[in-house]
């Protein structure tokens, strides 16, 4: 009897801590959402972001241009402390043309849409004219003989899985091929690499993204493009019927020396303890080929907006609130590195870090790393969010830049956005500002500030 | 103790059935996400619906195509039987000019974006040219002078309330202007209405929708047009600079008299419980402006696809499985008063219907108007729709054109998509096919059909 008491008494006292209410923080959320639907100002920061400096990749002008603005901008909102920390970055250019054709009998030719992948090399001047292979993946082109491989394009056609609900799950599938196509295919002989865009939809925008040519030394790198979804399409279909066409590419994009770049930090310092740190931050740099709108100028003033949101509602969080953008995520993380090792070598104490960088799209919650202790706290606020329908609180990795601060006792965590839309945008010229939901996107914010708050007012 | 444990096992019980688990059922639900995402035709369906008919106002040719090509393509489904359903329509009739501008002194005008609201009278061939009086709601005009507003345009400028989560409550608390706004304004003498369209977004898009004159006799009818939210903003910041501006507007819109048309209807004949019918459905009818991609083009072709969708997955329902395409949802419900009460004529007994009319967006869940014990096992099977992000079982009101069909005893139920973009489109130009994203529109086609899928399964 006592046994069982003690076990109803456990399960009761958890079904209320699950449904706990108070209003003082309900209120708060309240204030949070209210005043980023009605008065934010992510969205006109993005405007600016996405169609005033637009692309901005690591060691362009516009990356320079970019850190200048979020310095200003974060100057502007009287935070006790700005600055920009220096790293120095990659610079690939993309150069003046993309070009390619298919050739399905001497002199006839069809063109598709390609794009360099980041640090890829170029073609010769005159281009490059191979027959094709097509593959689905590295598995499939290591059962070829060498000889099937040599003096030809191999090209990766598998596509990302439409049936997975989470489309992350289905890029995470896809990814390899445009990662380390190049360096396996150079490795048989091969004379370029051509790769699916990683892409849902069908279209006509190749999707760029970075590559790597693993220890490859120089003279052997081959050159890697990205092909649309269609013009993929297109290329299989054609290949079908005539196994011996040919494909001409050609490119000059290059590698540059490094180059001065900079994070840009701005903090709100702990009214109580102000040696805990909280971290709210995105990627400053973005592909070239559009505006960066969703990847990452949505994470970008996301965070930023969070700060604002906290100086709106007159909350003074208890530890240091600290906004980070970072520099150069899309190709080196020069920035993430920079700025865990120079916080490790100040021995600060990073108690919280959270990431948006999945999109400005409709909020559905978190993905949490974190102790299991942790995480069930996270989600006994679960009813503090149902007004706002956030629904997911699950464990899993953070971000790509504030997953460098993971320790055992913190808690990282990555804004989950609706993922239906968006690799139609990823790394593509289409992704731009019309692409942005003003809504939607001032949801993340205030998501993000909500738990932000959480975690800060129950000092979890 | 014993009743304790009585208590505790119930507790334990019901936590069991609130996780419960059913392998068989789990494996139908993949079946059905995974053909809507790899193989569905809800897409190519709104494709041909949005672009080679288009908008399909009742009693328009472009509705009369729809209906004959939603019969044609459930005819091609093989269902058990297809059917058109007579019912009589409204026709009203935009005209061939709607015009408008803001003359800030004699001779100076600016254009603004207008559209005659949906069964409003015409202007004077030669338009009409007034004062303008501001108001918010109906309170603020009541509170005027029959003076203060006689021989003026009544504008009704209250904007959709932006820090509400579900849009469709903006939309509730705003939409009585577009309804009865020019009842209203004509008791008072107005010359006619110009109402803010109802839009969370600052665009240049009017949007039209149903408005009614209540009992006022023809000759005291007034026109009735939208202007744009930034027409809106424009208009109203003039008339703060210059209370006497004068606004022109004419437009040459026209009811006629009602004309034949059809609910379409399929259905799959139920094998072992043939005379219990579960209804999913949506409206062919449209607004003219754009082509009815969201509205309600998206719920037709997912109604259909659920159709579909059991007979690709072999499933047999026990119960009949009807789509009804209703007509004449926007402006007089023709279509679903006739089909209730065609059903009631016929003693046939609905034990659950399924409406999508609130966009093709990611779907979230169902509002669900039930009893409280079936809204209770419904809310138990939250597990089964985890793995595909679908979390709200709501009680709440189903649909326009479903709501007709309400028992006692019966299930009606109403998809509830991600709702912060859909009145950027509803029934303005802008509602066409490349506003809709393949992915969102076919998830909620699955989870119709799993929703369906359940409540067959377990008889509920």
């Amino acid at each position: 009897m006592k046994n069982m008491s003690i076990l109803f008494l456990m399960m009761f006292g958890l079904a209320q801590a699950q449904s706990q209410s108070n209003p003082k923080v309900d209120d708060k959320l309240k204030s949070i959402y209210s005043t980023a639907l009605l008065n934010g100002k992510s969205y006109s920061w993005l405007d600016h972001l996405s169609n005033q400096i637009g692309g901005r990749l690591s060691g362009s002008l516009n990356a320079q241009r970019a850190v200048d603005w979020g310095k200003a901008e974060l100057d502007a909102l009287g935070l006790d402390r700005v600055w920009l920390q220096p790293v120095m970055v990659p610079k690939w250019i993309r150069g003046t043309f993309e070009y390619a054709h298919i050739e399905t009998s001497p002199g006839k030719t069809i063109n598709v849409p390609i794009c360099a992948l980041g640090g890829s090399v170029a073609t010769p001047l005159t281009g490059i004219k191979a027959e094709v292979i097509e593959v689905k993946g590295f598995e499939e082109l290591n059962n070829l003989s060498r000889a099937e491989v040599e003096g030809k394009i191999v090209f990766f056609n598998r596509p990302m899985q439409a049936d997975l609900i989470n489309t992350f799950e289905a890029y995470s599938g896809c990814v390899d091929q445009r990662y380390s196509g190049a360096e396996q295919a150079a490795n048989m002989g091969a004379v370029a690499v051509l790769v699916r865009s990683v892409n849902l939809r069908l279209d006509d925008y190749p999707h760029t993204g970075s590559m790597s040519y693993g220890l490859l030394p120089f003279k052997k790198r081959i050159p890697a493009a990205a092909i649309s979804t269609n013009g993929a399409e297109l290329l299989s279909s054609m290949i079908s019927l005539n196994p011996n066409l040919r494909f001409y590419l050609k490119q000059n994009c290059k590698n540059l020396p490094d180059v001065q770049s900079y994070n840009v930090i701005g903090e709100i310092i702990g009214s109580e303890k102000p040696e805990e740190i909280m971290v709210v931050g995105g990627h400053l740099d973005s592909w070239d080929l559009g505006d960066g709108a969703h990847d990452d100028g949505a994470g970008v003033v996301q965070s930023m907006e969070v700060l604002r949101l906290f100086k709106e509602i007159n909350y003074n969080p208890k530890r240091t609130l600290r906004v980070v953008l970072f520099m150069n995520e899309e190709n080196g993380m020069r920035g993430a590195t920079k700025y865990a090792s120079v916080s490790k070598s100040k021995n600060e104490n990073h108690v919280f870090a959270l990431e948006s960088d999945s999109g400005g799209f409709t909020p559905r919650g978190f993905s949490i790393d974190t102790s299991p202790e942790k995480l069930k706290t996270i989600q006994s606020w679960e009813s503090y969010f149902e007004p706002y329908l956030i629904h997911l609180f699950v464990k899993g990795g953070s971000g790509a830049d504030v997953g460098h601060l993971k320790t055992d006792a913190n808690i990282l965590a990555g804004l989950k956005p609706d993922s239906q839309r968006y690799f139609d945008y990823h790394h593509a010229e289409n992704d731009t500002f019309d692409a942005i939901n003003k809504r939607e996107l001032e949801l993340g914010s205030a998501t993000m500030a909500s738990l932000v708050f959480l975690v800060d007012y129950f000092s979890l």
